[in-house]
């Protein structure tokens, strides 16, 4: 059984999402995603491990998370879940200190860029779409 | 090796969406979702695969088809791609004709609704939020 996800949009304070390039063994491509993960069991709460996999992969941090939904990634085949926070005020605290096998770099790009990355196929992972949906709607929504 | 995949954005000249409800073996939920499928290797083209789905899935054909967008579901593990199609002005054409042991209900939503739908949680496929963003994006862009 798969274990649950979860993504984060983090922003800083000046309007720069924090993404990750990182290489992907599936489709042997270098991809432009968002920090995310594998749920880990010790953790207490999906905004736990949302946190932490933040920190891990980024050495950010930010001031105030909000959960903004929760998708099935598969259903045809998968029970787990993925759950997207939106993590604002986003700054550096460290390094990052990713998985043993990670190899990440972390990219800052304007928030207004985002669409045309997705448009583009630059961004492709279905999970991170759904993460700039989820997003997208929150501010365009009174 | 998964196989490729389609998903069809059907709407039509009334401004509703056609989706189907479906039971999902996995998350052992009855789900809402949009019409698509596994590629058939026989086919053609992505294009010839969506139509095939519409039609199967819902019995709607569609006068106008646009391609959205292509996201790989989970690049981590799997090598496969979804396309997303817009099928506009989407019209019954017949009775459906799901593959064996599908169970689908037809079900038409105004297209004002979806974002909703989407925010409550009662659509949760990942690959259906993603075509909504595609669908969205295309709307609101100049």
């Amino acid at each position: 059984m798969a274990p649950d996800w979860v993504n984060v949009v983090a922003i800083t304070a000046d309007g720069k999402a924090v993404l990750v390039r990182q290489f992907r063994h599936g489709t042997e491509q270098t991809t432009l995603e968002i920090p995310g993960g594998a749920v880990d069991p010790s953790d207490r709460s999906a905004l736990a491990d949302a946190r932490r996999e933040l920190r891990e992969e980024t050495g950010y941090v930010a001031r105030r998370w909000t959960r903004l939904g929760v998708v099935d990634p598969n259903p045809a085949f998968q029970t787990n879940a993925c759950t997207t926070f939106l993590a604002e005020g986003a700054h550096p605290a460290g390094h990052p200190d990713p998985d043993e096998g990670e190899e990440l770099e972390v990219v800052l790009v304007p928030v207004r860029r985002l669409k045309s990355l997705a448009r583009r196929g630059v961004v492709r992972h279905a999970l991170v779409i759904v993460a700039f949906y989820w997003w997208w709607t929150l501010r365009r929504t009174p």
